[in-house]
């Protein structure tokens, strides 16, 4: 950058911030952790505080759980950027079309915050559990590394309250944990639920009889745990094979505890 | 308990908190995270500040990991109970002698803990990481359950620190992710890195030629990567194959990426 240029900048705007308008804003992924806000890092927490520009997704219509997460945390001059799922679950995920909507929809939600970026202004985009863990924020920060400065904050990832509510430890000695998500094949689940010692799986929600029927033919279901909203209002535990029949959402965590080597 | 024995007890101490001397005080399992004091939960953070009694593991002789990361954060006024393994690598797990050396300890351990509780004390446990993800903690919460009240405060554990240190998302979509300890056998190792997408693998330090070797087989090295120390001085994040000959700390964390769908 030539310094001749930037004096001039300054003097011709010398009521903007200088530093602003030279310099790109730092494009946070920042993880909330599972729900409740005292779960939140320290970090995380005072980043909230002071941010001015705030992005987060959302289903059309909804307040969104990232912001119900945050709330009573930001500035009152704060500029929220609500990011818009054009579509959730009305698609299946195999269709063409759910793969072009979101590609475009993400390639939308870069732009603005490159736009922000580039005007100098720092952003924090809001990131339920941790953002390097089946996160959205991901899909954002892969298109825009190397056209803004990106900083993610680790969070407490919505399983880990999910086993600490259960009051169980998930893993002892050499205990292999095995993350399985919901939407896989059902023989693939079965193969390997019979492969690992603890469970965790996750994106249950309308795939819950599925899980019921894998857990059952790898022999894990009378060792299985229901847990819904972790470390949020209304958090249940129960035992899977006490929940038959129960409708559960989305976010809910199926876990099974290893069983590992201990003194 | 007997109401007018209660009583009793606080016309013949009247000096002391009458609250403190009928309940029993509650032992916390306080998750502190991957090392970096911003990256405890805001939870944590406002526990240790105020706690009056803190304990923690360390080996003989040194300060200990744990009580390392909350320095500067204690009370003036803290009493600090600091719980000395009698033995951590010097004596292979396999080893009999292992076992009951670590019982008799963590049983010791309890029974200090106990006291403490009885008299009406609360107690911070420190955890480095999560306190339920292959903890020391879950040693002493087994042995304390039904005999004090216990509370758990999950944390990011170190592999979120030690995926994001290396700027790229662990899973996406339905990817399998699999966390691996490096004391597992060598062919059990392979057997496992050949059936998930993603991979973390923990307890590395003297295991690391085996984790090399398995992983070789499993066609998975060129894709590894060796963090060591995440969110700690002195991080270091550099492909495993180009660490090699490296000497490992026993708390570095290996990390195969997953490549799953992504829209």
């Amino acid at each position: 950058m030539n310094v001749q240029g930037e004096i001039s900048a300054q003097a011709a705007a010398p009521v903007e911030t200088p530093l602003e308008a030279k310099t790109r804003g730092t494009i946070w992924g920042v993880g909330l952790g599972p729900g409740d806000p005292e779960l939140m890092s320290v970090r995380a927490d005072r980043l909230l505080r002071n941010a001015r520009h705030v992005a987060y997704f959302r289903k059309a219509g909804r307040p969104g759980q990232a912001r119900r997460i945050v709330e009573g945390m930001l500035r009152a001059d704060v500029i929220e950027i609500a990011m818009e799922y054009p579509v959730t679950t009305e698609i299946p995920l195999t269709d063409p079309r759910y793969n072009a909507l979101l590609s475009a929809f993400y390639e939308d939600c870069t732009a603005k915050l490159r736009a922000l970026s580039d005007a100098g202004h720092e952003v924090l985009v809001l990131a339920e559990g941790d953002p390097f863990f089946y996160g959205s924020f991901m899909h954002l920060f892969t298109r825009l590394k190397g056209h803004a400065p990106l900083q993610v904050v680790p969070a407490i990832p919505g399983m880990a309250a999910a086993w600490c509510a259960t009051g169980l430890p998930i893993t002892w000695g050499d205990d292999v944990m095995s993350t399985l998500m919901g939407t896989l094949p059902e023989d693939e689940l079965v193969r390997q639920m019979r492969n690992a010692d603890a469970l965790v799986i996750m994106k249950i929600g309308r795939n819950i009889d599925k899980v019921r029927r894998a857990l059952r033919a790898a022999g894990r279901f009378e060792d299985a745990w229901l847990v819904e909203h972790a470390a949020m209002p209304g958090q249940s535990v129960q035992r899977l094979s006490e929940a038959e029949g129960r409708v559960t959402p989305y976010f809910s965590i199926v876990l099974v505890h290893g069983q590992g080597r201990r003194p």
